[in-house]
């Protein structure tokens, strides 16, 4: 058996969490002398001092429960023994009160790209072809079929063909205040700069979500002399049902052209637009990959990139420290402003920001989302603030952004997607084999025992953190570098080589009809 | 040009629709003398004597609006010439008064079905993999493509292999009250008929909606001496994605086995479990395929089958209808108790039942909501509705039901399979190439111009009515025969010759986490 290994975060916890392979026994004594009353299991916290009833439990210096007993020395603290905190006030934050960031500029990193007309850069060069309603979605299924089959093999330069398919468009109240949300969602995603600027539209013709509702003029830029390019189905030129599928298939090779005659070329890595996220969160998701991922967040910001950092349910109690970090009282009040209408909207549904936590991460020693929040807002580094997004929102400004969305992983990587995001960043401590066809996904997994087991799923193991084989920063170095590599082409993620895609999820507040 | 042909509902009403291919011009003169004043587009209203400003225009025999201004007779009445009326209120509605029904029963029928251990019946037989969340989506995708290469070919008796794969089931407030919803809906889809009672799950182990809160003991018949057949992505027994995909087709292989035993036999009628269906409605939907799909439903009730009607926000407006023709006053109470929670439901959302119309119904002639929900509930016929299901709940009885759904055609075909839908009838007039993997669904088109352009789309064509080359009668007879010819496997749908398949799109009106 290996020595016993407890992680504390800061020097004022009353509590480590235990890294060992399968916990450690009651009995065990830690380096520092201390006896474990109880077995703790990997991943959850033990009591370094006596904690008395009602005191706080600090974890990364925060109160992220108040014991409901007292709490010997040596116990197991589980989530049993908690009082959650309620939930931080909105209405008194600090706004814009960290100190200054030394930000030294990194300069001369590059990859290479696809540079689009508007600007931005594409890591992927794949034909997307939007869809208005899921009425297409079949005969959509139908065509991308067909035209990888008979059509891709001769662009040797476009790496995918991929149908936008949603579960939206129709059946839906269209004009509920709550629906801009997910039809600003499909419209950007159709922008997002893995696709070239090539849109096409399959529509079915009677849907609420007509393409010129979707995509009103001005919202894409088209080639001159050109109007957007939509299959109708229910369009009277089409008789029969390969008539639709042979139209689909005339249209995407207008734009497979266009695609195939792209190159890639030398860009600075500013032109990065990462998504980071986690999912299947474990307690060293907070020790070793979100930690990782929070020193290249910094390294991608001081390199002019953006990155977009997300899940509103688990950075709200995390709101104080982010509103701090705010460049401005305007991107503070941004951010109060989307936990407010997601604390409403929780609320209309007889739910509050409780409801996040799952039975894998309280398996994983995760106690509360108090606790989870705390090992979250990790991934987003320590740079300033500099912008909020409303959920579906596209991102216009470099640096480090808040993008408002549910913590579903599904969910928001669809928003991510939306805002423009051209590589994400994915941490997982429980496992999961996420991945998506518009955009390649590093998958970081918190724990050796899972980077071994899963180890033609996951791309990097930010476990040798907690083993002491690596440092925080040695790890975050080695996926900027891996970011690079995979925006480049160089690399394939392990989620592109076994072509894992999750669906694009939409979020919709707003009624069903 | 063809004689110029309009249609009227009711001997009351003070409007008929125009029934010719392109419509009628300006001046056209009618069977009965009337001279158009507008040209009326085909399925559009012409006013058949003259409407005072604040009269109701009556179709069939119902005010389906009240008129703007004065109406000449021969005026085209389209919607900017209607107020529409005030939504039908809950509390004093008629329970249980329409007259008897004179219930001819209709012995001699069969189809050759699959009959189940717990006594139902499928049309097909197929392997559905149910899976909790959709994290498993990308690995149960890759799963399903190698077990159709690999081992349905060895096994000539499965019809399909499908995973039932949904956007439920983490990243939501699951223990918000209406997420009872999405987590009854897939327990009760992996119980349809057409799956043999055979269910095996593909879990990742993390998330919310663990299998056994999906499937808790005793809510599926299991072999005896079985457990629930549960793969587990992160059991620490697989190593590499291949061995999570290996232990998927092993146990697909046990189950593929047990349903190639299985044959056919002879069933009567009453076997039948048809959820009935219409989307991408025109005017001709309430007068062409409605009605012939209501005289088919009488039909089933008659054989002793189950027809399911649903759609809420379509029926709201006939409510008063429904109620009356409930079999007993709790029936009765129980469908207010439906439409007031999907008021409730809309008004949360700042939007009603106006909210459903599209502007294909509006430009196929359906000037609101309370014309198209006149249209929608002929598909009911005339058979006194016996039960009334919550979404997403399964049917216990025979007769006519109302399932209360959403009307989004996937939610409600979602809804319909866990209500144990074994048959599905869905109507159109604008056309829409719906299908779903796991049930037939015999499409019927309104108007002879689509069954002709949409040739191998339509399973039937209704429009033949409207052109008096076939009654309702007849049209209804045919669809109750080849409701039974597709329920034998003598016959396929078109939607299952060329595998159009929607997603299964979930009704959660609960929050995302």
């Amino acid at each position: 058996m290996h020595a016993p290994l407890t992680i504390r975060m800061h020097a004022a916890d009353n509590v480590a969490i235990v890294a060992n392979d399968g916990g450690l026994a009651a009995g065990t004594v830690l380096a520092d002398g201390l006896t474990l009353v109880d077995r703790v299991p990997q991943g959850h916290k033990v009591a370094l001092r006596a904690i008395s009833k009602d005191a706080a439990v600090l974890r990364y210096n925060v109160p992220i429960g108040f014991a409901m007993k007292d709490i010997a020395a040596g116990t197991w603290v589980h989530e049993r023994l908690l009082h959650m905190p309620a939930a931080r006030a909105l209405h008194d934050l600090p706004q814009s009160t960290a100190p200054a960031w030394v930000d030294e500029p990194l300069t001369g990193y590059t990859f290479e790209g696809y540079r689009n007309a508007d600007g931005s850069v594409g890591t992927r060069n794949i034909l997307a072809i939007t869809t208005t309603v899921q009425c297409v979605a079949g005969v959509v299924e139908f065509a991308v079929k067909r035209i990888k089959a008979e059509l891709l093999p001769r662009f040797p330069h476009v790496d995918d063909v991929v149908g936008l398919e949603h579960s939206y468009g129709c059946g839906v109240a269209i004009d509920a205040p709550d629906a801009i949300i997910p039809i600003r969602t499909l419209r950007n995603i159709s922008r997002n700069p893995n696709f070239g600027g090539e849109v096409m539209v399959v529509s079915l013709g009677c849907e609420k979500l007509q393409p010129e509702r979707l995509l009103p003029p001005g919202s894409i830029a088209l080639q001159s002399g050109e109007a957007l390019d939509v299959v109708c189905l229910q369009s009277q030129s089409h008789v029969g049902f390969m008539s639709m599928v042979d139209s689909i298939l005339a249209s995407a090779q207008k734009h497979l052209e266009r695609l195939n005659a792209r190159r890639r070329e030398t860009v600075p890595a500013s032109e990065l637009l990462v998504g980071v996220q986690c999912g299947g969160s474990d307690a060293f998701s907070g020790v070793t990959a979100n930690p990782a991922v929070g020193f290249c967040t910094d390294l991608l910001v001081r390199a002019g990139a953006t990155v977009l950092f997300s899940e509103t349910t688990e950075v709200r109690d995390a709101v104080e420290q982010m509103t701090a970090r705010a460049t401005t009282p305007a991107v503070a009040q941004a951010m109060a402003r989307e936990m407010a209408w997601y604390d409403a909207y929780l609320g209309r549904g007889q739910a509050d920001r409780s409801a996040n936590t799952t039975p894998g991460n309280k398996a994983g020693g995760l106690s509360n989302i108090v606790e989870k929040a705390m090992g979250s807002i990790i991934k987003s580094g320590t740079a300033p603030i500099s912008a909020v997004l409303s959920p579906g929102e596209k991102a216009n400004s470099k640096g480090l952004i808040y993008a408002a969305t549910p913590a579903s992983d599904f969910i928001c990587g669809t928003l991510q997607l939306a805002a423009g995001m051209n590589m994400h960043v994915f941490t997982t401590g429980r496992g999961t084999p996420y991945g998506l066809a518009e955009c390649p996904v590093i998958k970081v997994a918190t724990r050796t025992e899972l980077a071994t087991r899963w180890h033609d799923l996951m791309d990097l193991n930010a476990g040798r953190i907690a083993e002491g084989k690596a440092t925080i920063a040695e790890v975050g170095w080695e996926l900027f570098h891996l970011l690079l590599a995979v925006a480049s082409g160089e690399k394939k993620t392990w989620a592109e080589h076994w072509k894992l895609h999750n669906a694009l999820v939409l979020f919709n507040p707003a009624p069903i009809t």
